[in-house]
């Protein structure tokens, strides 16, 4: 079987991020983008952020008004970013030509829970946007806010209010808009050209993929490849949205970026796709536990109450024969977790803490490893070789992941690059 | 009869202007001007512009973006300034303690036409506000927008687009929800602080105004006197709020300030309470018109349909025995006046055009002038005594208007400030 061809792509969601609307210099830029795709006779529907550093400024206002901040009122001077870059968007766009409108949240309606400022989407009625579509205009859609119904919060005031989804959920808007209205693909115009294998700026031979699975962009994406909002990736695979990443800086044809895709349309799977890392995680061992059923659910129960998410775990036994328990945390919950623990050592009776900041993750994503034993041992042969000392393993179905000390980052990250074969050069996914 | 005591009042609007709110520290200023109402036990709405600038820097990136900008789109973008300040003072106000709660026009909702970019209000529900101060929470709304329901505007879309009411729409604002909430007075703070007899600026003698009513209020707005919109004061008077004007930089008691009240309230009433001047018009001269009925009608039918409005009028017979007809329009209008006119010549068949821009309009106005006569004298007298020729004069029941050679402006404001006794001195209204 060849390699599929795109499908007929009649309706897309085109999204530009804060940097891509930054003036009315790129306001216009973006309309020509959009020109170009809607008199090749595709529907679109357009997604916007606001104007970078707009909502910096916004939220700056509020810290600066109260210390503790009512996230409704934070909601509705927030969103107004957004309001702001649409309607610009829309008369960007008529003044070359194109029929459009700008759509806020709760026009829409994109409906959301009651969490402000963390907004989860309930439900988009896309009925709106399909006639908007259909009447031959392109819709502009403030990205990042919805509106939570009166009924979803009730108060003394009763009244629907505005929704923000939290930083960068303009990809969610965009991902959930392309779903509502089917469209064919989502596009999300960004500062990078595409999705690399790793951090270019650590590996020079890292190279951009032309197609990642929805499976392997949510473990690349959580594990701190930022090109994406993790919840927009999780969203586009629930929803099978295909999702394309691509510059919104560069000039050159449609065949540009990454696409993220369903496993189906990637065919000949690399074994690995990409290798991730992530510095803001803080390790803590939990040390000379007691040996009695129990112990792991007493400490991670303590550590839940608190709040804390705990990330990789490994419990292993002492030369003295005791046992410890090690797992990582984000840093900024570092010191809950040990008072927590702390608070709790009545009853959990460990020996000591012992807790380190210069750690590094780093995680190997790849759909194929599925299917293919031995992916493990290339890993730790290829950094037992530079003699870099693995802390903690975790692994899921497609990653592996290993704590190292923080100083062996780029080394480890460019040798296993090498090892599993992801240096750019010719043949590979890059031209499948 | 004494003067009348203010009646009980437990319900307020409070509307701040845009440089009342242009930053952090001024709106922290205008939430605690609004807790000291708050907490002697009154009920009150806050009503908020745009931080000052912020409008028209919206406006200058409409304009930017398109020569012909889409009203729809403008006042989404414009719109957003107020959204912003509501949510702010909200913040301000919950920060030293206020329940404080920002509505925008869609939320209330203020129900508007589809006149984008100058909506008129066509009702505004003020239940859901009502239950907000009930609730013992200060709702802070967004003054200058409304929602125009999406079957006053059908399209394709079907959707309720926000509206706004056109520069200082927020007085406006103030107004109409101090009529939907039944409030007792709708206080507007501005960077004045109050209505005086005449431009401060011209005549040192200017005397603060205690009281006004809102007849006299309107005849100085529409005349010039930029302190209220005009659209505000004729709202008021038709839904008898009581409105007060007072300077948000002023720091001092609850009795500042200018209030603008019905008749009845203003017991021995002046018999003229204020002179305004507007430089903002231009005279032109149709000479030398057949003599025959419905000529006046064909001029200004003409003119109608070209959408100019004129103000002042007047015929006369020229010294050969041919008709003229005098008339005022603002200045922006005189060339669209003049061309329509010429257009139109083979039907009127008038003689010659000529018009004039160096002229001033100046105004007497006062409530008194109804029961009285000889006022109109003495404005002839004193403008004759200093050789200042009278052009057009137009008259109401409590106005006297004529239109002067501009570069007389001054001296003739001056002598009639005097002429009618307006100049400072004890007594008089302000300590009625």
């Amino acid at each position: 079987m060849a390699p599929q061809k795109d499908h007929e792509v009649n309706r897309i969601v085109m999204k530009f991020g804060g940097t891509s609307v930054a003036d009315i210099e790129r306001i216009r830029a973006v309309a020509a983008r959009v020109k170009a795709e809607w008199e090749s006779g595709k529907q679109v529907v357009v997604v916007v952020s606001a104007m970078a550093g707009v909502t910096n400024q916004m939220v700056s206002y509020c810290h600066a008004l109260s210390p503790n901040v009512d996230m409704r009122e934070y909601d509705a001077v927030v969103a107004a970013g957004e309001q702001v870059t649409s309607g610009l968007t829309a008369l960007a766009l008529q003044a070359i030509g194109v029929p459009a409108q700008s759509w806020l949240g709760w026009q829409i309606p994109i409906i959301t829970d009651d969490a402000h400022g963390k907004a989860n989407i309930l439900g988009i009625d896309g009925a709106r946007l399909i006639r908007c579509l259909e009447a031959g205009i392109v819709p502009v859609v403030a990205g990042f806010q919805g509106v939570c119904p009166a009924d979803e919060a009730p108060s003394a005031t009763q009244v629907d209010s505005i929704a923000t989804l939290g930083r960068g959920g303009s990809d969610t808007s965009a991902v959930a808009i392309a779903a509502s209205v089917k469209a064919d693909r989502c596009d999300i115009y960004t500062d990078v050209d595409g999705i690399y294998t790793t951090d270019p700026r650590i590996v020079s031979a890292a190279r951009k993929l032309d197609r990642i699975t929805f499976e392997e962009m949510l473990e690349l994406a959580s594990v701190g490849a930022k090109v994406l909002q993790t919840r927009s990736v999780a969203l586009a695979m629930r929803e099978r949205v295909r999702v394309r990443v691509l510059s919104s800086f560069d000039e050159s044809t449609d065949d540009s970026g990454s696409s993220v895709v369903d496993e189906e349309e990637v065919m000949e799977k690399d074994l690995v796709t990409g290798i991730a890392y992530a510095l803001d995680e803080a390790k803590i061992t939990v040390s000379h536990l007691p040996d009695r059923p129990g112990i792991a659910a007493a400490i991670f129960s303590t550590l839940a109450a608190a709040r804390v998410n705990v990330d990789m775990i490994v419990q292993s036994v002492g030369s003295d024969g005791s046992t410890n328990m090690t797992f990582t945390v984000p840093k900024t919950d570092q010191a809950a977790a040990i008072s927590a623990l702390e608070a709790a050592k009545g009853d959990i009776q460990f020996g000591a803490i012992q807790s380190a900041q210069d750690v590094a993750k780093i995680s190997v994503v790849g759909v194929g490893m599925r299917s293919h034993s031995g992916m493990a041992s290339t890993m730790f042969t290829t950094l037992a070789e530079r003699g870099i000392n693995v802390q903690v393993i975790s692994t899921s179905e497609i990653k592996i992941s290993v704590l190292i000390k923080a100083e062996y980052l780029e080394l480890a990250v460019r040798a296993l690059h090498t090892a599993y074969g992801l240096d750019d050069q010719d043949g590979g996914r890059q031209n499948g």
